[in-house]
């Protein structure tokens, strides 16, 4: 790999996964690796030697390229914690609060997460992110619409819902629908069900399941979740719903539940735009959630930390700017 | 024991306890004993000898003296399932739907569930309780104003809100708040501080952060709890919220939201007359959540599961009626 066209070694260092690419000025990838070492999974939680194994050799051939790293790698229980940027932010606040760790073989740069503080007079809660800014960032700096007004949403284990606003991200809310999934199917009664059943159901009886999730969750309205989710236990009691098809049902109940929630607060402004930023699958889910609360033709944007990690290179001066 | 105004052996025999009573025509307790056979903790998940060993006693002197059980002993992971008997029930129906078994020693009557069918056109989900009921039909059989039109609320793993019209269970909801509190903190990102911390919160502290919660999950108004969850986290990483009050925080919230909801619902309506059933703790804290929702002088009944079996075995023709 003696690519000269290299700019910068980036790389998406999450809770479970561990992505680095080689990139060169456009942002196209050179070469890429994909390891499970996620933060938590990081072999003998060895940060350094996790890094040398993949980074090492684009250095031998590139021993002068910037490295940046975005995501949980920069938490207390990462590397090494970089200290959150207040909301609001653009790309070069975030670029300021880059700092640089030594890792043995090179120097390397962690993007900052973001924190949102509490607001008396909104009543806006603290808010935490960190990894999804930089995705943030990538797709302002390739949307220009989007980048001007908008309502960003990041669905997964705690989907962040962002407020866009003249290029700068001025607001978020987090709606941890994904572990809330996980721990009611593997620890809660509304999991047992599925638990014992043998059988899968088919992709009809899920994704039928699935919609009634939605539809209950729209119809209690402002009641909320709270007096719906025992259902998931009583509809299999009462032969509406198969065991095998409960999860779905859960699922939708409780994306339903994220997406009204979410939606409730913009009814009372203009509808901003709003973009899906994720996986296809579950980007899919959402676009079917937000359809029962007359979101339609919502745009779907995958990954965007490639182009946020170079946004962010160029403001930080690693890369020279376009 | 061999006191001869002896008139039934009444059994509550749920989940985690087993308490069993021998009683007067009046309901006053003759005699008693409590052991923590729930029928999950059952010995050997041998039933009948359980009930042997807390019943014999009282019939060697009390031969003919008839029994009866309401509770989870009467589930399909109890000593034998009875049939739900379905909602509109009075206490006659419930006695109707009684079923005998054979123990070993005697013959012992189990008290039957009570299902809600699912309601399109209220919209209305299925919903089940079991040993509840008999609660119910207690505090109908004492409180005549309460049997007219009242909203009964039974605070606990599954919490249940039973409206009583004209001396009947009418319909009702489960919020699994108490089960909600408890896998999220020993399964969730959310329980990690109090996990992780070795102090106490004081008291006083604690009670602030519940109190927090509540006029969180309040003040969320109809957006709900779904963008408020993630605050047990990010309030603790903003120093808002110490780790040791950081599960008062996560109580006062989860119960803010279910009372948030289950009143919403009545508020469209005349405010029903509402009364909390349970113990004292527990009851102190819906107390003051009820009144962030303007809902002050509500009323306490503890355990009413005597004078339910009472009733229900007067129904039934097992004692004499008064």
């Amino acid at each position: 790999m003696t690519d000269t066209s290299a700019r910068l070694i980036a790389l998406d260092w999450g809770t479970s996964t561990l992505r680095a690419w080689l990139l060169d000025e456009r942002g196209q990838i050179l070469d890429q690796r994909h390891e499970p070492w996620g933060i938590l999974q990081t072999p003998e939680g060895d940060f350094a030697r996790a890094y040398q194994t993949v980074v090492g050799p684009w250095r031998e051939t590139h021993p002068e390229l910037p490295a940046l790293a975005c995501g949980m790698i920069g938490s207390r229980g990462g590397w090494q914690e970089v200290p959150y940027v207040a909301a609001p932010v653009d790309a070069g606040a975030i670029a300021n609060g880059l700092i640089e760790i030594e890792t043995g073989i090179d120097r390397l740069s962690l993007v900052p997460g973001v924190m949102q503080h509490s607001d008396a007079t909104t009543g806006a809660l603290p808010n935490v992110m960190r990894g999804e800014e930089t995705q943030l960032i990538g797709v302002m700096a390739h949307q220009p619409e989007l980048a001007q007004a908008s309502l960003l949403v990041m669905p997964g284990t705690h989907s962040k819902w962002a407020r866009i606003e003249h290029e700068r991200l001025t607001g978020f809310t987090t709606h941890m629908t994904g572990e809330l999934y996980a721990v009611l199917r593997e620890h809660s009664i509304l999991g047992r069900p599925a638990r014992e059943c043998q059988e899968d159901a088919s992709q009809a009886a899920s994704l039928a399941a699935f919609d009634e999730g939605l539809a209950n969750a729209r119809d209690a309205g402002s009641a909320g979740l709270s007096g719906q989710l025992f259902s998931v236990r009583s509809r299999v009691l009462a032969d509406e719903l198969s065991p095998a098809a409960s999860l779905a049902y859960l699922s939708g109940l409780l994306i339903g539940e994220e997406v009204r929630s979410a939606t409730v607060a913009l009814e009372a402004q203009s509808r901003l735009k709003l973009a899906l930023i994720g996986d296809d699958a579950l980007c899919q889910r959402y676009t079917r959630a937000l359809s029962y609360f007359d979101y339609a033709d919502v745009q779907t944007i995958s990954d965007a930390s490639i182009s946020g990690l170079m946004t962010i290179a160029r403001h930080a001066g690693l890369i020279e700017p376009v």
